[in-house]
């Protein structure tokens, strides 16, 4: 019996120890001026699937309509064009937290400020093939920045982010960036049409897993411009391209082709100024001062992405610990309106796993180790006693094996015990730490 | 466009307040030693169906199984059976945290002390009809505790749910209590048959709404035993049938038909004086120093109660505000071994509408209200070092009316406000407070 496939429950120790990293992370992003908001788990089908999602819409849990007959249910099978999933289904659970943002300010704009920074700390959903660190439900925690099309808005972000990962404990983060219209702008240039952006990126997005070669003989094999990929290529294996500088408008110059337009790069300068300026208050200056590397070759996955991506690495592991970037496009989707907005993602499940995971020393946790003959009145007394001194309390009657149960009782977190006899009072309790 | 039907989002003030609650009430529960766990929001579709969920199982939102086919479509349609969901569904939204917290027991017993005590703070889901205060995704917080057959755990329950009470704000919290099998035992009294009590109880449950008479006719309109129902209304009418009395042995016996049974009334005594041992150490003595009352038309729809049940009343509303009982059969039905259990739900959501809407006043929290031109990376300097000092930050670029922007602020919860200028320094940053 246990959880339904590729879904976790989680003990007391668990689901601690994620209580506390939520804490943080809402503490410290509130802390930035952004305000946390809730939607419903589930969204209307039609939203789900209105092709913002990408490939997560394929992976959407849907939720069965309620009171289908059996000659509606055989009107969505058809042998010829497959299954009607929408006759079937009016709601789904969320992929992301990023389709429900765009609904939600659709929904409240007037209610909103002018610029409005979100929190949302919350479980989706994703019909996965379950595999080791990848879970069908899961949560994500966003936030966005709605209604600023200055690199204001990416400052704070990125500014919130790194002060919420030092918050962890997961000091000396970084952030690769890079900007949509800078890879288009560098495909422009090697001479790859409109037509095979799409593709061509889809084969950068394997550069680190790949290397250049594999990358260009994919482009080759894709069948683009012969001679753009030769321009590439040169381009790739630039003994620079891979050469650490610190951030600035040369290091984004050196690591572009000539010529990359200022508007751009002007945009990107002013974000590490702004991230610097910020990081500059914590004594925490890395990397030249600004914990930011321009990567001309980051594409991250997500169609929607029209300027500024990023993604946040840690010395600690060598994969990322979240991203985001800016999707000016999608709030018009649902507004009619275009509406500027950027985002990022602090991946939840990839930190819990990476702090330890001890309980809160600082608390005092007392167990009553009680005799099977304390007066139910006597007991519970005692306890409240404590309790309003401040103590967390659990009540356990005494087994045969004492040592076991502090035991376990110290591997829940508790620090101290005392043992409660018939006739006990509060005045003449013995409390002994838990070694 | 709107969140899904019946269902809604929260705004920032609603949300903060929604997440005060369940912080006090996190902190609360676990001061008395209950430990905090997550079970996924959706179950397997044949254990939210085994009849254990009562109503709430028709209830339930069902998850479409992935890769159905049109043939398997069809085969779940039958015009003379109508529509097998077993064969559409293989999951569903959880309606209660009743059911996953039997099913989380099941799996995980080796894993939990042996007497488990539970906090669930989470989402469940009913497809009801949208009216007034109902909704369709609403938070149960529950408490729960599995392995202890004695009063002790019904006393530890009640005296952590009216401390939880208090620390909200809602002193003066009591408990209306009875027992299921007192219940039974005082129909049996009045000479109605096995078969008839679900039905006799249906109609006791409804008294409060429609009083002594509607009850009695209700019952001889089912057509119970006429001997039965005479027997039953000398009693409902007795003058003392509703007198106030302080909690204890002589007001259950004298709300009770004579020669109610030893063990039932000693173990509600227990509850009784033991919550009243708990109370006394908070200096908060009411009802004659015990917070219950005993109730002996008190049912409680749930099939699943065996023992004591109860529920938490407050002097503001006519409403209950929480409530619960004992459930010793329900977790055997997933173990295949009985194991005690006793439960107590609180009414999160009545609880937050009650509550004031006033953010945590003591947090400083300053808006910088910046001319355009400022340069990003002075402003988010500028931020970064309020932020350091502990207090919580807002750009806003000016507007034309200063006034309607920090009007809104402080209704966001923002306590004071500085203006920036280009080349404002953190050292000469007047902040004034928000009146």
């Amino acid at each position: 019996m246990n959880p339904p496939r590729g879904m976790r429950d989680f003990l007391p120790a668990e689901k601690a120890r994620r209580e506390r990293v939520l804490a943080v992370v809402r503490d410290r992003y509130r802390a930035h001026g952004f305000d946390e908001i809730e939607t419903p788990v589930v969204e209307d089908y039609d939203r789900l699937h209105a092709g913002i999602g990408g490939d997560n819409e394929k992976l959407a849990f849907n939720v069965l309509k309620r009171g289908l007959d059996a000659a509606g249910i055989r009107a969505a099978a058809d042998d010829a064009t497959g299954v009607d999933t929408r006759a079937l289904s009016d709601l789904g659970l969320r992929y992301d937290l990023t389709v429900p943002l765009a609904r939600f300010y659709a929904t409240h704009r007037a209610e909103l400020p002018a610029v409005f920074r979100s929190i949302q700390m919350a479980p989706v959903w994703r019909a996965e093939r379950p595999q080791k660190g990848r879970y069908r439900q899961f949560v994500q925690c966003d936030i966005d920045i709605i209604g600023d099309a200055s690199g204001r808005a990416e400052a704070e972000l990125l500014a919130a982010s790194l002060d919420t990962l030092d918050a962890l404990g997961l000091e000396g983060g970084s952030i690769r960036i890079n900007d949509r219209r800078a890879l288009d702008w560098m495909l422009d240039s090697f001479g790859f049409t409109a037509e095979e952006r799409p593709g061509v990126l889809i084969t950068i997005d394997k550069l680190d897993k790949i290397g250049p070669d594999g990358v260009v003989a994919e482009l080759s094999g894709r069948g683009a411009s012969a001679a753009a990929v030769d321009a590439f290529r040169a381009f790739l294996l630039r003994p620079q391209t891979r050469e650490f500088r610190p951030y600035g408008e040369g290091q984004i110059r050196k690591a572009l082709p000539d010529g990359a337009p200022d508007d751009i790069v002007a945009h990107l300068v002013a974000i590490g100024d702004a991230v610097g300026a910020a990081r500059a208050t914590t004594g925490e200056v890395l990397l030249g001062g600004v914990p930011l590397r321009f990567d001309p070759f980051l594409v991250r996955g997500m169609g929607y992405y029209t300027g500024t991506i990023f993604e946040l690495a840690h010395p600690s592991v060598d994969y990322s610990l979240g991203g985001g970037g800016r999707y000016d496009g999608m709030i018009g989707r649902f507004l009619g309106q275009d509406v500027p907005a950027v985002g990022f993602s602090i991946g939840f499940e990839r930190i819990v796993e990476l702090l330890d995971s001890t309980e809160d020393a600082s608390a005092s946790a007392v167990v009553l180790v009680h005799d099977r003959d304390v007066a139910v009145a006597d007991l519970v007394g005692l306890k409240a006693s404590l309790i309003a001194g401040g103590t967390r309390v659990r009540l356990e009657q005494r087994t045969k094996n004492l040592k076991a149960l502090l035991e376990r009782a110290a591997a829940d977190g508790y620090t101290a015990f005392a043992t409660v006899s018939q006739g006990q009072t509060a005045d003449d309790l013995q409390i002994k730490p838990l070694s």
